[in-house]
């Protein structure tokens, strides 16, 4: 069976984007998509998916995959719907358009993520965040994503001894990357001591150790691989997209700062590129709250375990060092538009193997690798691309 | 590229029920379809595809895939994740789970409809259904899908002199194959008295043209074709799932009385199933208004453009007729859970095809169709299944 590429790529600016309804966030990105690719127009699109989470509560507007599909002008002959899976909704989008080239079902995919989440009131957005858990046995009682993730942080400083400065040096690094990035929603460096003063929001997280509410698309078109040069110059391949579900609340999590469905999800991952984790060069991994990245470092195989909070203290995630990780901002500092994110991670990826990342480049990037969560780090993507050689 | 197979389908009561959430609902059909199904349990399961179009708004829960999962004790190393495409949100999710299947991702997929919409209140459950269609643009102004299809309707009794009674035959005959269905909302037969006196919703559509608000669940376990006898003496093939969609708008349909994307969907159907529309021997199709089936005889090939109305009135589409269509009793007297809806069809289809849909069974099946539309005519599945031989 054969593989599909990346041909062209697409973001929106994020941010609170009052200037766009949610189907003009979706133009924004994929008009840069056809951009980006050489000689696809909407005519060649065969099949549409897009991930969004919750457009009906957040936009009240159902239905939103034939809804884009007309602002587009596209009429794919091969369907279009959407995929949900809460915050990882848009690497599920990727897998799914991935499986249907390998299938032959379809040979030009447009995978299209998008979120306009400032436009409710601020509490119709805090319901569709809290719903993402179990409302009637776990939310309800207070477990949130905020408090879920500071649970998780509490036990990994018990464990392993990480510290209030190794979250921070997360969200530190991350928005230095941001400041590089045009389209990031936070082009601004922080300090430690910003961070450090920064407003408590669940013990031991901060305001600054939280991914922001945030407006934004992202697109991918996949082709065929064996296609993908009259498409694009620089392909890039995709060269496994994983998936692994084990529940939605925090209670099928049975070890707080090893994340089960995240190890079997990386191993199959790595396994079908034919790559070890130290091959990565670069990632995109699911930051909503700073200690998440510093799990995923560990249960990626970056590090080992425990060793999460030395390792972004030494400098490995930053440009530069072992595995760049997060250079568009991440979660945290670029913004969560929650649809959108898994897609964008692929956008960033694509860039820099492309070596067309700019300021925030990393250099001799071969080899780069996403990771998408869903719900309390019960829901895992992993995707690892390369340079098509 | 191989075949899946249905080896095991499950379908919860439809109706008003106030006795079971929507994990509950879906548990209902799960169980049934691991009843079903030889040895296959629980931990068996690699991945979960559910379709569910808005229980955000229908019972404020969102990330509802791990939900079931957890509910059901499966762990799907393959990942779970959730499907919307309106009222086709069925029809996609087994799509997937056949792509899944076919591409080497998985081999047993679970696949589960469910929506319950009687929970909400009245007027939720109203903004839940306008917003299928573009709010913006659209259903604002009053084209919601009554509306729609009763524009549809108007058109086709101008073009070709369709009269209310065709209307009235359709739902007539659904009524009565729902009186011969255990799991139908409305088990009684209607007269066509009583479906002129019944109140008018949409001129000329009546509250008896109308699929009813309705709570349920369905449930299909998918395998590998080759492997489809382990699980079941009598499996059921999938012989193609096709989809097509060209918008969400009722301006996207440019002619009301012939809809070319379902057109194009069941032509491509047809074809890689190698069939005629004549050898169809049961069809279960998308009447959530009495119109919707009568342009689908047509639009599906089962008889000639226009002559919708006369097939249904000299007993063709009813039990012991050219083509047995909505057995079941459809979405008109079934009930129309929406999420639900797609893969219930699949289950009526399977037990015809084995020979046990009881009262209602269709001697000599060996084709079955299903089809399954969502929003204004603007998105299509088309389905083709036979018995393994």
């Amino acid at each position: 069976m054969g593989k599909s590429a990346v041909v062209g790529v697409g973001l929106s600016k994020f941010g609170k984007r009052e200037d766009a309804s949610l189907r003009e966030l979706a133009a924004e990105a994929v008009y840069e998509s056809f951009q980006d690719a050489r000689d696809i127009e909407p005519g060649d699109v065969e099949a549409v998916i897009v991930a969004s989470s919750q457009p009906e509560r957040l936009v009240v507007q159902s239905h939103v995959a034939p809804l884009i599909c007309e602002y587009l002008g596209v009429k794919p002959s091969k369907g279009a719907f959407r995929v949900e899976s809460a915050c990882s909704s848009g690497g599920v989008a990727l897998r799914m358009a991935d499986i249907m080239i390998r299938s032959g079902e379809a040979s030009k995919v447009l995978v299209v993520g998008v979120e306009k989440m400032t436009e409710a009131p601020r509490s119709e957005v805090m319901t569709t965040l809290s719903i993402v858990g179990d409302k009637d046995w776990e939310s309800i009682h207070g477990i949130t994503a905020p408090a879920g993730f500071a649970l998780a942080a509490q036990r990994h400083m018990l464990e392993y001894g990480t510290k209030e400065e190794h979250l921070g040096l997360v969200a530190v690094k991350n928005h230095a990357n941001a400041e590089l990035n045009p389209k990031a929603m936070f082009r601004r460096r922080i300090t430690l001591n910003e961070y450090k003063d920064s407003p408590p929001i669940a013990k031991p997280l901060k305001l600054l150790d939280c991914s922001p509410i945030c407006d934004g698309a992202s697109c991918v078109i996949l082709t065929d691989a064996e296609d993908a040069r009259k498409y694009n110059d620089t392909p890039v391949v995709v060269k496994s997209i994983t998936q692994t579900t084990i529940g939605n609340s925090s209670t099928t999590v049975d070890d707080l700062t090893t994340w089960k469905p995240l190890v079997e999800a990386a191993s199959r991952a790595y396994s079908l590129a034919g790559i070890s984790p130290k091959q990565v060069d670069v990632a995109e991994v699911h930051d909503c709250f700073t200690i998440a990245e510093i799990i995923e470092y560990e249960d990626l195989g970056f590090c080992g375990k425990g060793y999460g909070g030395r390792f972004v203290e030494e400098g490995q995630s930053a440009i530069g060092g072992e595995v760049a990780v997060n250079t568009s901002g991440g979660l945290k500092a670029k913004g969560h538009p929650i649809g959108a994110t898994g897609i964008a991670q692929v956008v960033e990826i694509t860039l820099q193997l492309r070596g067309e990342a700019g300021k925030r480049q990393v250099s001799g990037a071969d080899i780069g690798l996403t990771h998408n969560l869903g719900g309390f780090a019960v829901n895992h993507v992993v995707g690892i691309y390369g340079r098509m050689t």
